[in-house]
């Protein structure tokens, strides 16, 4: 029998990044959970794991800065890209009613983002928590009768709570863009809908950024993300990353690259890939 | 007896958006601590505070998109910009030393930054707590002898508690953009050294960005910051932060401005500021 493909992710079982590895691995995988971030790149480097999926980048909280770096320092290919909607729900041991919450467990980043539900509910203690996932875990280990956790649907499925309130974020456009990295890059057809990701460094002279853009608007590239990053230490450069449609194995594509590579100090093609919708 | 200003911040005192204010505030001002930064927004908004200090980015964990939603929906203008290096320290109870440590309260996020630090202190328990700053507060407080929290510089002081270990982040290259807001905008001279902030729309169109920094790089002006962020719900178009240094006040300013105007969906200032060293 094949052993199963071994799949990496940052978090507990139950963590929004389950969620993306299901839809970005098509074969049948194990997940293998992973403390931090730079562990997960490690692991994948070290042959630990098969593939990896890390969180890019969320429509409230912005880029994640640690993985770009982590990217740059890995060279670990991107193969895929997915967004998976951020669902806040009020979990709890079957049993527990709305009534009976005194205490709610949850990441601070989960609780702010449901300020309002909580505001109806003044009288409950709001208590930090490592992991939206793991705060499920926790509830249901210590079988407590009085708490409940805010986390994923996929959590309360895996540790066998009930959903008390689901949906209850303020703000229901809250999404993460999850990468899946490997350690071989595939070669994805030029004619194909891919997009590409880089990342390149230019010096902070006045139109640097649009003799860069020029690179592709000449060429009727289209621009799916653009973000700078003043780089610290170097108070007068600035990464870039930088996300397009399209393939550098399409000729279009390849030159942009080479004629970007020209007028930047450096360019880095972190992945082409696809999106899972 | 003239009142002091009010300056208001997200957080507890003693944290990092105490020293910004120190460093933003010439005149003696009297702090208030808001729970959130909604809260913090309407409290400068219906005239509770005179002034707010509200963080925008972090050179790890990127740009804030909450706060620019916020000044997106307040039109409360950017007055001066900052920026803090975070510097995490290891604090305890006079008498408590490295050796009695058993426990580290802090933010998850404080934790992660100091992963390295941590992994040498493996028997120690990490224990999430909501704010920086209130964790020193807590064990002092408590009177805990096992204890240790991780927070500022100024936490410490505050609490009068005593630094074990100081600067144990990992990347020293952390640092946190901050903006003082008020609720009228200061004219700065047209000559003057100032950066201006402002957020514009486009249709999701080849080339669509090139054509709008076309309006600053060929009159010279200097970007310090663009960002794309994809607006949700309206799936071809994007919001850009652009951070330029200049002045509407100046014509060539004003006139890229108006360049602007003509080929987006919607452009607006969101400040004309100093920066405080």
């Amino acid at each position: 029998m094949k052993r199963r493909v071994r799949v990496g992710f940052q978090g507990e079982h139950g963590a929004f990044h389950e969620q993306a590895a299901r839809k970005l691995v098509a074969q049948p995988f194990e997940l293998v959970p992973l403390p931090t971030f730079p562990a997960l790149f490690r692991a994948l480097a070290g042959r630990k794991i098969d593939y990896a999926v890390a969180a890019i980048e969320n429509t409230l909280a912005g880029s994640i800065h640690e993985n770009y770096d982590l990217l740059l320092k890995h060279r670990l290919p991107i193969l895929k890209e997915t967004s998976v909607r951020i669902v806040h729900n009020l979990i709890a041991p079957k049993g527990v009613s709305l009534r009976s919450v005194r205490k709610v467990y949850s990441m601070p980043i989960a609780h702010r983002q449901c300020a309002r539900f909580l505001e109806r509910h003044r009288s409950w203690e709001v208590v930090p928590y490592y992991d939206t996932a793991g705060s499920v875990k926790m509830i249901m280990e210590q079988k407590l009768t009085d708490a409940a956790a805010i986390a994923s649907k996929v959590a309360a499925e895996r540790y066998g709570a009930r959903i008390l309130a689901a949906d209850i974020g303020d703000d229901k456009e809250n999404y993460t863009r999850f990468f899946l990295l490997g350690r071989r890059a595939v070669k994805l057809p030029a004619s194909g809908s891919t997009k590409t990701s880089i990342v390149f460094a230019t010096r902070n002279v006045p139109g640097a950024l649009f003799r860069c853009l020029s690179a592709f608007a000449l060429r009727d590239i289209n621009l799916t993300k653009i973000e700078s990053r003043p780089l610290r230490g170097r108070p007068f450069e600035y990464l870039f990353y930088l996300d397009f449609l399209g393939n550098p194995a399409s000729a279009v594509a390849r030159n942009a690259l080479k004629n970007l590579g020209e007028i930047t100090e450096f360019v880095r093609v972190l992945g082409c890939y696809s999106r899972i919708p």
